[in-house]
């Protein structure tokens, strides 16, 4: 019976209504991330790194000796899910994973040369890319967004914070 | 020899320094959304929805009729990843995936009267997660952080827009 008004409408997205969702300031957050996550991805393609990688590339670079587990918990990652990350910057040669002498279980993790200067290069190629997609954002803006956003993160939003 | 150093530190996360990735917007976009997706999965949770089944279950309500290239569109995603998502909620008798008469590749989802009535309980919890979530944020700070997550998304907080 729904067939008739299925067939009216040709195969565009924007004519899609998302009303309801864009009620939620959720979606409007992953909406606009995306757009982030999109222009991300092209900058970093150069570097054959992704956001993930690049991120846990930096943590390694600005935490010397940082274990695993704490990169893990720092990007709200599920270990495996870590670990083929690390595999990755491993077999390229930019990041050494130690055993921790004193934990046999854990691993430290240090860049290589090689991965401090592929990092230096990316931070610098994404500081661009988001001075180009924010261009239009004065700095007011800019920090009240950020501020705003760090609200809702560490939970001083909510109604009744612990 | 870095590893003396490695040894000093605990597993714990708040001592992992992201001071570089804090320097980038889309850093802080994708922390916030996180705690915002983490609520939202607890409050999804007993409605046996998660993010992405949720979205397109609210999608195919609103627009009966929907393409499945349409809510691929919609949602940002591959359309085999879409299908793996549609399966489910199509086990779940939530929607309906019916052929178009016109164009014998495409699809026409429908949402069954049970998935209507789950989407609307859904999208009332989520109405209450994301009150509660954001209680401490007034409505002009909302409606800045909505535009300004607006005009990233868009595109128009780009130097040069199209």
């Amino acid at each position: 019976m729904k067939h008739a008004a299925a067939a009216s409408t040709s195969g565009t997205a924007h004519q899609v209504s998302d009303t309801t969702l864009r009620g939620f300031v959720g979606y409007h957050m992953k909406r606009a991330f995306n757009a982030v996550q999109a222009d991300l991805s092209r900058t970093l393609a150069p570097f054959e790194l992704r956001m993930l990688t690049y991120t846990a590339l930096v943590l390694i670079v600005d935490n010397p000796g940082l274990r695993q587990s704490q990169l893990a918990d720092a990007m709200d990652m599920e270990r495996p899910n870590l670990v083929v990350l690390l595999d990755e910057l491993e077999a390229r040669a930019l990041i050494t994973r130690d055993r921790v002498p004193t934990d046999r279980r854990a691993y430290a993790l240090h860049a290589t040369l090689a991965g401090t200067q592929l990092c230096k290069q990316a931070v610098g190629a994404v500081t661009a890319h988001e001075k180009r997609l924010l261009a239009g954002i004065d700095d007011d803006t800019r920090a009240a967004l950020i501020a705003t956003l760090r609200q809702i993160e560490t939970g001083h939003a909510k109604e009744e914070s612990a």
